[in-house]
């Protein structure tokens, strides 16, 4: 046998080992979060709607494993309703641009909103009753709203321009008792995969399945045939018969086939023609409608279990007037956690939302106890991100519409462009994120530390300690000038 | 070289990389809960001891190691006494069949019960003092049990049929910081390993650890020489020299080599010869029993730590007078939960039991934010299992004695059989597990949502709506009949 | 071809196979914890300093994996400074020699701490005004101290002894939403990486990237060029330029530079020329201190979030005054969980302090709902470890300086030698830690029970339950007296 062929043997073999050990170590647990270099992630999918788009990002971005979320963007066109979904992940969506109204279905409420047909009374449908059902909430731009797992809803756009949001679903929230793959369930349409990368396998094997005996373990479940129907929506209804479908709702055969299997092309975003006919709580006050609620979670602090079906699910974050934390030259923090909206205590997530004015920094600091996924929704600028050896694992410009994750722990600091300001969401993994200030820890240590620390002469300690901007967001120039 | 034999290497590098991937995709966490198809499972593993059968799930299924949960069934006969265990998992036992009495050992709580010895008088004896022990607790068919993890419990058959028992391991509670492998530690006898799947490799190290030298690590750490006594049990006494036993219990030498030796193979559950000699507290009416310990548990909310001595760790969910949910045609539903007793808040898990007469359905519905196992515990049905893409993932007929997973938010429905009933019990992974019904999301939803979701008309969104059923669970005829 | 070369052949691929598969199964959590074989370990790694030492426990250690631990032993010389670092898993320290004081940083906590610069009149600094900065605490031997995740603390050893400790970082805590690698981040200094084996990897893609184009998901990200600056220090702010760092802080040029890399060598642990000047609060009887520090626990019952200002991080456990159990010939113990410290019910980590004399015993028992961690302080002695099959997995001498660790459930026995007593640290994994004594098990179990069980007589089993000691710390020669 030649030379050659045992080099190239040699080399095979080492390079199936080396895949082998690989693979295996791109399952560790302990690798799950080595992240030298953090990337500005744009979505990786698109399912294209009959009245919208629904973007996602790939789930196994190392980033997003590292965090343990999925991350959707839905554009809803005026008129367009998502048909009714829900998740075993809780999600916290912000609205981005537009407004709509939302109805989630609690299960054991009771249904508040009666539609009051007799009064528009459309003639010809002698057995029409009025229409009851659950609350419906409204929103607009700056909302976030949080979804607890495994409860419906639906979202229909109201405005005039479309809709937009961005949706967190926090898979490695422990509310999630499956594995760590985004699921959506559907209840009806006939909607697209939204994250293909979690399903390939799924699909093949679903394939097989065809192809080969089912119930191999024991032969006495035998898989009923019902081949006569095929299976053409992607909803859960889909997957039972019509059949059965009729005898269970106890409905003719002919709305049971159409519960099953829409037939439709219009996947999970739907136009409604002639716009949606549905309470439309337009006369109230927003303002009225907020103190209501607000007032009502407030007696409502002992939880879910007792209040739920009254539950505050939205606040707007992006008023200037709500702002936490304020600077005139440099921007504004705004912050939602389980403190200010009861129910992400059971979501155990929270969000806040940054308006950095042109040049504006948020100096460097570190989230204590929470991820965070980092959301451009206007204009640029720049984010540094270290990890513990040092190294900066992000330092680049990031502009509208790019995802960065912030582990936990990293030091990561924001500044808006010379030319714009830079507007941004921060969904994180804990209803009660707490952050760390790198300034405020210099001022809260001893001189003498910090001068034993740095190398520093005790004149650049005090410099270092009492002078420049006492909060976080900073403004460069005006500094300077101060000075 | 000759072509052949390239192929073949070609082919075998091939299979041993595929291998290699498989093998690795396997352990992967985002796979976990890939199930394009449920199995219902029968036990794979059974252990035969003198006095009974202990029957296991092997924990590998895919539909187990989703869930997070292992499972045991044990038949113990008329004066089978089934030994002293615990477990790091906590534990929800039902009582299928017979009645017994059971033993928990919690620490620091007082023994209460004093045998009274005097009146009984068993003469020849005279250094025999009254015996005291912790409380024992009867329990009969329908009652689930709750076993804090780390707790030792025996349980003994008073009765004259075989006692049957289903029990859930949650090996992946937050309780248990082991692995997910299911671990039962016996305090005594010669058990037989119940989970033979997870232990091979282990007992193959075993006998490797005997033939290659000990204590690598550091050569100051020598194994003791201990080889004049053999392992014979597997008790967790057999670990330690009757030497030491002798020591530590100050007991004689033929005492602590019982301790830690029984020498029998009558494994897990023994036969008591003349039955045990406990108070048997058959006196008390069965009846105040329960009302006490319901009192006690509802004077107790605040918790296992103030009140554990006295907690209520048991429920019986079978009577029919205690159904939560009743369709005089279609079945009934009763549960168990950190509500009815107060210890399944600290095992976070519940129960519910269904019978469904003949032809009647559990209409579809879904765990919110609970895995659930279903158990058959008598008859004959169909259950229906559809995951987030619409397939139907288990489509099958089931009977006594099968298990099937219903992963957390899969919509299932059962059906019972033309000939018998089924009745079946609900192992589910949440202790304030929520369902949510479809037919309940339909009423709670717009009427003009759904009939743009299914593409309905207005007359067929009504009769979705309003006709029909109110409740979940349903008769197919009798809906008919009423139509 | 020849037959060797076949063989050889496959014997390669047979091993390739074998590695791949072992690699994988090293993977699987199903095999996380199957320990066969314990050992007793020894730091794996030092970094030496200026004035210090830190030794590390490599956190691959199986059995290390599977308690989800790390572990870190820190000598600081006198006057040594270890320089403000934080982490995202929550710490528990033990001082095992030695004294000091230790400042950690509460955000949004005022600084209480006002030096007294106008008495102590340092002329020629006439700008300077005086330093203030959060609370300093004092600590000695014997204390353990808690450290939330999230939270810089720096120590300094302030009297005449190297100050010794041992801190557990509990990885696998829920605190930490990172994967279980041991992290530390540095605020200041050049420290060298603590644990080396979990870092490997990250260097070798670090050096990568370095050879590769950045960026490569979307061109558009491009990496900033500041290769000017060379990093030099591996402290948090060593990953942003000085220029940024001095915009930011508003601090000259040479101040920033000096921040982000202060060109030495000294390390983690430095000396302090002169001794650290910070108030000393030495006038305070240190009883007083802890009473009042005590009170107020007290009144803090309801948590981090309201008193986190004021909250005690602190308590002395080797005090013999203290134990909680105590045998005047066998040794005592000592515990601190969230009932004595309350910030530990937010740790989710106890301690425990054992002191047993010449020959004394730890009877044996398990921990019902915490793994532990025993790491041995003084003297020498034997400890045995019995997992659920009843294999004796660690039989073996201890001595000073080693660390065991005993799962939660495996049964566990200690003994002094004959020659000296044995002093050691127990960390637990759960703030109310229980733990369950097999000999109180026997205690509370009916006698007919332990009969069948052991197959002993009733003379037997009442010698084995009402002989003998009545508490878990036994001395084997008193006993045999007392007989």
């Amino acid at each position: 046998m030649s030379k050659p062929f045992l080099s190239l043997l040699s080399l095979s073999l080492l390079l199936f080992t080396s895949t082998c050990l690989a693979t295996s170590s791109e399952f560790d647990r302990l690798n799950q979060c080595r992240l030298d270099n953090i990337n500005a992630l744009e979505p990786d999918h698109r399912v294209e709607s009959e009245a919208g788009l629904t973007e996602t990002w790939n789930p196994n971005h190392p980033e997003l494993r590292c965090a343990g979320v999925s991350l959707i963007r839905r554009t809803i066109d005026p008129n367009g309703l998502h048909l009714p979904s829900y998740s075993p992940s809780p999600q916290l969506i912000y609205i981005i641009q537009g407004k709509g109204v939302i109805g989630l279905t609690l299960p054991g409420c009771p249904q508040t909103y009666q539609e009051p047909r007799s009064s528009q009374s459309r003639q010809g449908s002698r057995q029409q009753q009025p229409d009851s059902h659950q609350k419906i909430r409204r929103f607009r731009k700056g909302d976030i709203i949080a979804i607890p797992s495994g409860i419906p809803y639906w979202t229909y756009n109201n405005g005039d321009e479309p809709l937009v949001a961005i949706s967190l679903l926090d898979t490695s929230n422990i509310a999630n008792q499956l594995d760590s793959t985004p699921r959506v369930f559907y209840l009806g349409g006939n909607p697209e995969v939204e994250f293909p990368e979690t399903q390939e396998e799924q699909q093949e094997r679903h394939q097989q399945k065809h192809s080969l005996p089912v119930g191999r373990r024991g032969g006495q479940h035998q898989q009923e045939e019902e081949s006569e129907e095929q299976k053409d929506g992607n909803s859960v209804l889909s997957g039972f018969s019509s059949e059965f479908l009729a005898q269970t709702f106890n409905t003719e055969e002919d709305t049971a086939k159409r519960l099953r299997s829409p037939r439709d092309k219009r996947n999970q975003i739907v136009r409604v023609e002639g716009g949606l006919r549905i309470i439309n709580p337009e006369g109230q006050q927003e303002e009225e409608e907020e103190e209501e609620e607000k007032q009502r979670s407030e007696q409502g602090r002992n939880g879910l279990e007792e209040t739920i079906c009254s539950l505050k699910i939205r606040e707007n974050i992006a008023q200037p007037a709500r702002a936490d934390l304020y600077n005139p030259r440099a921007g504004s923090i705004s912050t939602a956690n389980s403190l200010t909206l009861p129910i992400l205590r059971y979501l155990r997530l929270s969000a806040e939302y940054v308006r950095l004015y042109r040049n504006g920094i948020y100096a460097p600091h570190w989230n204590i106890n929470a991820n965070s996924l980092l959301y451009v929704i206007r204009g640029e600028g720049r984010v540094r991100i270290v990890n513990s050896q040092g190294n900066a694992v992000f330092d680049n410009k990031v502009r509208k519409g790019q995802l960065v994750v912030v582990p936990q722990n990293f030091v990561v600091a924001e500044q808006a462009g010379e030319e714009e300001g830079l507007e941004y969401l921060v969904f994180k993994t804990n209803d009660r994120a707490a952050v760390s200030h790198v300034q405020q820890v210099f001022r809260a240590t001893p001189a003498d530390v910090l001068a034993n620390a740095f190398g520093l002469r005790q004149r650049q300690v005090t410099e270092l300690k009492l002078s420049g901007n006492r909060g976080p967001l900073v403004h460069p120039q005006s500094q300077s000038q101060s000075n």
